[in-house]
């Protein structure tokens, strides 16, 4: 089993992990439950590409996580913060077989273009609770 | 008829227009078709705050629009862009009867975060047709 890859990028975190494309999704969802998220939409995107592009693309999934006491203090704080929410996390194949990436975005960044008072610290509770669903996979 | 109001605001635009709800969310898919965006998702975040929460919020949607060309360009630049796709519209009931709000990202805000050459022309390309959508409410 190779290690699990853990990374961190300018707008999220992700691993690459020992699981076919599918079972990562199961997986993905069980640990954003554990963490207080629930996942309000499901984008197969990459049938969405074939659909009506034509193109086919490696298989990707966009989950919208949205844990509701958070996003209820959000939308109290600034109405228009919908714009942004739910906070995605991504599962997709990667290079290699039987092998996928799970990636949560960094509220934190996310929220920076926001400028409005008490929503970082509410990013950064977020950012922690995707960092722990993503550490239990 | 009370003069519509158009605003930007440091993430997104958004316009108040004398329209109720429901047929402020209709209108807006209109829109966002004729601007080449299909709508992957639609939350109503009301609902699902009073479903977990018990709390009562004003009607509020947030509908995930995506143009797949534009898509499957930030996809094939940066594979993690699924983070930031689709882009959020969202309508809610404005604080006067019978009027709604509906506001936009800014993609290039919204993508600044990201850093990837080439991400920012697209960006601005996405900002332009959901200015237009908002402009035919």
């Amino acid at each position: 089993m190779k290690a699990q890859q853990k990374e961190t990028f300018n707008y999220g975190f992700k691993r690459t992990v020992d699981i076919d494309f599918e079972r990562a999704i199961e997986r993905t969802k069980d640990a954003l439950k554990t963490e207080g998220f629930g996942v309000l939409s499901e984008i197969r995107i990459d049938e969405k590409l074939k659909e009506k592009l034509g193109v086919d693309f490696r298989r990707y999934v966009i989950l919208g996580a949205c844990n509701p006491p958070l996003a209820y203090k959000t939308l109290q704080a600034d109405i228009n913060i919908g714009l942004l929410l739910p906070c995605n996390v991504v599962v997709y194949e990667a290079d290699e077989e039987n092998r996928s990436v799970v990636a949560a975005i960094d509220a934190k960044a996310m929220m920076s273009v926001v400028a409005q008072e008490g929503i970082e610290e509410t990013a950064n509770e977020v950012n922690e609770h995707l960092k722990k669903a993503l550490e239990q996979l």
